[in-house]
């Protein structure tokens, strides 16, 4: 039976015919992997992928967690899932051997994972804060440190939080209150509230490391006071730890994972008398930032990487129901005794599902396009190869988190309209896979952040080299393109001429003399880039598949036209707009509404 | 307190400023009429949707009605609320006095139904149903079946539904199977399945009057062997009919109302010892569809009018929140201990209230548009002017049905945006207010059928009258903002532009020589025409809001200035695309997915 998750032959085809994958085991870092690995790593994330996480997916969604004041209670079949899950060895895919990871290249890591996350996203969330709560450790905290609290993380035992947010620190970092009191002993005691932490109660696994913002009282104001902790649930000594759950957040979907507002020192458990919770400082004073964000980054991918997981499972599901369902006939045979035809004969189901396919595996080539630019950013042959790999991911990162958040979605949107009224009942999945992929355009940095972080910072950034090496490496697509000939130098021209456009479109933004009408409409110039570097994917991929005859290529023929004649023309009004430094946004007063 | 539902402001602008509401009191229809009596109405409407239904919306969502195989239960607060909804007169708000109606305009009726459908949707749902199924009996009944029926619906002690789909029979409604035997006594006994039935069982009413589309035997196939029927959950004889309660429907949102599949004549109450369940023919034999297309015009408008209410009020959440959030500080103003700012003061979180803005006004200006071309439907002066609204309301149908339906939907997604983590939390309302709307864009014809009808019949019939008639009185709009001068002019022009291109678009379509070509994108036509139209909505009420001063007016013209520069740009390559007669969507082959 074809998986309604994901699709093997387009991971197969990503990793192996486009990205070459295989290439990377040449490298000493994965010289112990061949292809044989990998696709024994997909076959077992797919198996308890499909096995273990997909059968409570629904459960998870109407049993959400509960608590009564003193326990939190999670469906039985959350811990089973994610006991299975310890056994796999996944949380480490892409660790080093040292602490007892794979050491796996991060962009089969990534696949593997999509597999969770198509499945049951709430499930999934464990083990995903937990694999970047280790990595934030392993790339700043001491060897103790690591053999402390990542060891019992890859082996499953030990699962991560990121408090970051505060009630009245969300989006605004700088505005984080919670204290941190230096100890003699080397230790800190920490005392505030943090908002929206997934996963900060629950007895899922022996302990839970919280990885908590904190100012250290004397440091700077706002961010450069910020500084990182380790805050175990449970001590070294087996005593809790003074932080506790003040109450849950219920959400519109996500319901698996438990989000959590937690108090941190209320007095409520003091270990030796002190007040406030113990905490282990991470690396320097008020670096605590910039640490997050070199966290942050890769979590942005695998916000998109997971949006565009539920994308895809809500593409699939749509399309095996417009397959089955019968319902009216075509124009031209209205005879009413004449049997129904399946829905994907009627051309306005098939745009949708085109749209949909185009969204999603156009999303999935651009996170795993992203999981690339890690391993070459960590393995690459030269210094410049490195160096590239980063500045090219650092471009691409909030358009890798964003676009799948909002086209991916629009991907689930259409399999609700495609099953129509029965896609609006709880009794299929594609309503739930909605309400789960909304949440992607918030956290981790809204749209409207990641808007700013890429017009404001990432194009900018050393002196525009950012997005000159964008331009140059779409360029290099466009040069293959034009070669290739026939269809291919009509998608390349399109393209070509869309890239060129962005540039021209940034230089008169970044000419404008004042942020304010640079930045004012940001969103729109992250959704404009957003386009055009998905159309990118999709003449990659147009590529990768010439020369090949049989369905699955003519698949991505018809889903790479459908994107280039049917959504990079939405950029060109979003460009013109932004070329005419439109005010309107920055004139409208707050009373006029 | 500003309310959270509707602006009164502004529908007072859209009534008595735009659409001079007031003259209508000089027709003899509307003659015991006045502003009064219209201010009253809306008063009234105001209150007891904010007192009454706005008090139980989380109520109706989190405690859906739920069936022990007996007994529908609904929460009680649904109840109470629609006895005092039934006091309010606004049933019968449209109707004549003859049956107890107010014999008030149908855009006033529309008006103050707008506030219940912001308030709770899933309550209003059972008396804008039976609103729905007492006009249809009112056109198509005997003086003796509205008598019966008619009246008590009124009255609000009868509920109304329509029993249109069947599980097999959604869109196509040539498939349906329901029978429909004769009698000797005149009355017919139905025996079949309905499905998706709103209002199906529950006793918030005395009784359920199921208007039904069932085949007589040996009628025509298809859609022209459909009658239709009153069958009322109890017969006259205070027995229960034998109408059987299958199973519950479990929703996304909507949940208020209990969503039904109904079984006709499954036996297990018999009325008389005959199979079936009692039905009276409604009409003459076979012509049922097209009585019900009669309701269902009506009716789309009004889900259109629907989707308005529940866009309108996730904006001003969203408002409400944006005005009292504090979040980050402004570009330039960098200092972390100055305060922080409301959030409105973010350019992006302005452009985003800019957009809901646009969209929700612009669709209530349309959906009271088309409520004012009802009422000159009915009460037009000359034959000509009757004739005239008549085919400028089938026009425009389809998009007041689904403009709203998808962008009022927008402007729920831009509500829990705005709000971000706490917008996707059920804490807040915006979420559930985004899952409610979600529907509209499904029943009552999905966004697809819509855009066949807008294509493939509207903007065609009458040779082509359709389109000629809503392009020349778009023409009359911008040739008045092109005698204002000034920015009505710029606006003017944009507008012209677009409307001209539609039609060149339209043309090129259907000379394509091939239905299946000419309707192969009819969906994206549907979307171009709908923001064409908006944008000549959004003209219209700058022209009204010209010469005059102060925030409310200055407010308009924002809006008008964004949906003219930011939304409708959008439809250039729409229209390309549609004039390029593309055919991806119809080569593209079910094997290739």
């Amino acid at each position: 039976m074809r998986s309604l998750l994901l699709s093997r032959r387009d991971l197969d085809f990503l990793l192996y015919e486009w990205l070459d994958v295989e290439s990377l085991t040449k490298r000493e870092r994965f010289a112990e992997h061949g292809r044989d690995t990998f696709d024994a790593a997909l076959d077992l994330a797919t198996d308890v992928a499909t096995e273990h996480f997909a059968t409570h997916r629904k459960i998870s969604d109407s049993a959400e967690p509960t608590f009564d004041g003193e326990t939190v209670t999670i469906p039985s079949e959350v811990k089973a899932a994610l006991e299975v899950f310890a056994e796999t060895g996944i949380v480490g895919a892409g660790m080093d051997s040292s602490v007892g990871g794979l050491q796996m290249p991060a962009v089969v890591a990534q696949a593997c994972f999509a597999w969770f996350h198509a499945a049951n996203v709430g499930t999934a969330a464990y083990p995903f804060l937990t694999i970047a709560a280790a990595n934030l450790l392993r790339a700043h905290g001491t060897p103790e440190q690591i053999e402390t609290w990542v060891t019992p993380m890859v082996e499953g035992r030990y699962f991560g939080t990121m408090c970051l947010s505060e009630p009245q620190a969300g989006s605004s970092l700088a505005d984080v209150t919670t204290r941190a009191e230096p100890r003699d002993d080397g230790t800190h005691r920490l005392t505030g509230n943090k908002m929206w932490i997934s996963g900060g109660e629950h007895d899922l696994s022996e302990n839970i490391v919280h990885l908590v913002l904190a100012k250290i009282p004397g440091g700077p104001a706002g961010v450069k006071g910020i500084s990182l902790f380790v805050v175990p649930r449970i001590l070294e000594n087996g005593e809790r730890n003074d932080v506790a759950l003040a109450g849950l957040n219920h959400k519109m979907g996500y319901r698996g994972t438990v989000n959590t507002l937690l108090n941190f020192g209320e007095g409520r458990s003091t270990p030796g008398g002190e007040p406030g919770a113990v905490g282990y400082l991470v690396g320097e004073p008020h670096r605590g930032l910039s640490y997050m964000f070199h966290m942050m980054n890769e979590a942005r991918v695998g916000v998109g990487a997971g949006a565009t997981a539920l994308g895809y499972a809500g593409y699939l599901t749509a399309l095996d129901y417009a397959r089955t369902r019968p319902q009216g006939r075509l124009a031209g045979a209205k005879d009413p005794t004449s049997p129904q035809v399946p829905i994907i004969a009627h051309a306005d189901v098939r745009r949708m599902l085109l749209a949909a396919k185009s969204y999603v595996e156009g999303a999935l080539a651009l996170n795993l396009y992203c999981g690339r630019l890690l391993d070459e950013e960590t393995t690459g042959e030269t210094d410049d190869d490195r160096s590239r790999a980063n500045l090219l991911l650092e471009v691409l990162t909030p358009v890798a988190k964003s676009w799948p958040s909002q086209w991916c979605l629009a991907a689930n949107d259409l399999a609700i309209q495609i099953l129509g009224g029965y896609g609006y009942t709880r009794e299929y999945d594609v309503e739930q896979l909605y309400r789960d992929n909304r949440l992607n355009a918030i956290h981790e940095g809204t749209h409207g952040i990641q808007g700013l972080d890429l017009l404001g910072r990432k194009v900018v950034m050393s002196g525009g080299a950012g997005l000159e090496l964008l331009t140059t490496t779409i360029g290099e697509t466009v040069a293959r393109a034009r070669g290739a000939g026939g269809e291919s130098e009509e998608l390349a021209g399109a393209l070509d001429a869309a890239v060129a456009r962005v540039g021209e479109v940034t230089a008169a933004l970044w000419a404008a003399g004042d942020p304010a009408v640079t930045l004012a409409n940001s969103s729109v110039y992250l959704e404009a880039v957003g386009h055009v570097v998905v159309a990118w994917m999709w003449v990659e991929q147009f590529l990768a598949a010439d020369g090949h005859d049989g369905d699955f290529y003519d698949g991505k023929r018809a889903a790479a036209r459908y994107f280039l004649r049917y959504e990079l023309p939405k950029v060109g009004p979003q460009l013109d707009l932004l070329a005419s430094l439109d005010r309107t946004t920055l004139d409208v007063r707050d009373e006029w509404f």
